[in-house]
């Protein structure tokens, strides 16, 4: 393994020394099906270019239990891939007790979406450099909604050096 | 996709530059059984709240390869059906080699848990605002034992502006 | 559950306020296999000690969407348990849209590593303490090559007090 120092913004220690700076945002998405997956890279970058950060780190939080997050590439034959994939890892159909109104008290019998989440995490720490969110080629950041259609939040975190 | 900035606590551009401040602390569990789910969101928040970190990032970390964190509902019927989901996408009683002496020197037989905690993972980093942790309405933090019981510790780092 | 406070570093309350500091790099490896885990514990520890950063948190992230990473134990026995479970729990052989000409303009036939990749997770935020990476006795900081061999590279962000 070798390392290679980024030579655009940093001394020549690779390390700076700032003000902190931190960008604190609510973002609100409307979901359009019960299981629908979008593509909010562009929406973050935007973000994180108007933060003023220039290197740190972006927290990028679901509000809901029923709303995951996660990296990988948007097209669109991959998507409906990884769609199957969720909707066979965890079966809507199967018996929960959470979907039981002898045990549980949710009307939703949204134990599915739950689990699903569960299995793709609420958040995502992103890196930001040079005033700009960095992704691999063909990564995406995006949204997976497993219970909608509903108005969805997400908690934005931008922290750095200024 | 639209946006809504906090207007409580940030200037005008949403944006803020302070002095950095973190807190470190261990925290310690102790687990009663072999797999228990354990909310810890109140623990969590407390420490937030003290830290006198008023906008960044909380880091919840396992320093256990057998001790998860996730985000979920704090409902009983739906731990039984994440619990009941766990122990079913990793069988205990599966052949491991971890769990076979002619492989390892580990006598816990305890690869069902090392493999349900890659599952769930082993880390957590929550937005703090105002100087409160946020979460969604139904979003609790959960400790996952998957090899109790033990006396357990977690890392937490509170990091950002004063 | 109890709380300990960590004396080594901290002042009284446990808390610092000092200025930020941060190390951006990028680095490189090499993989050998289709499927292969490699340990990156110490280079990450070694970046962690030349930062110059005292307290705060590292986030090391995959740039692509078919390189993974996680936390486990490395022992050889449980590397060969896990690479069977992630090989069981996406089949290869199986039917993806991805691998499909008439859908997909991918000639990688790699749908299984995108999804083993999202179970896995593309990132980890790690704990730094007194100028040291912190991690439990049996835990690695693991890499997941999932379509190698290839030439990878991962971000890197140190972030804290100096």
């Amino acid at each position: 393994m070798s390392e290679q120092a980024l030579a655009t913004t940093a001394p020549p220690d690779g390390a700076a020394t700032n003000g902190i700076r931190i960008l604190t945002r609510t973002l609100t998405v409307s979901t359009g099906g019960r299981v629908e997956l979008i593509n909010i890279t562009e929406r973050i970058a935007a973000e994180v270019r108007s933060s003023g950060v220039r290197d740190g780190v972006a927290l990028v939080s679901s509000l809901h239990t029923t709303l995951a997050l996660f990296i990988n590439e948007w097209q669109q034959a991959l998507l409906d891939d990884i769609r199957g994939f969720i909707e066979q890892a965890v079966l809507r159909e199967a018996y929960y007790k959470h979907n039981d109104p002898q045990f549980s008290d949710c009307d939703r019998s949204n134990a599915d979406a739950h689990l699903r989440a569960l299995l793709l995490g609420h958040h995502l720490v992103l890196p930001v450099h040079n005033g700009e969110l960095v992704l691999g080629t063909f990564q995406a950041v995006i949204l997976a909604e497993l219970d909608g259609p509903r108005e969805r939040s997400l908690q934005l975190q931008i922290l750095g050096t200024a």
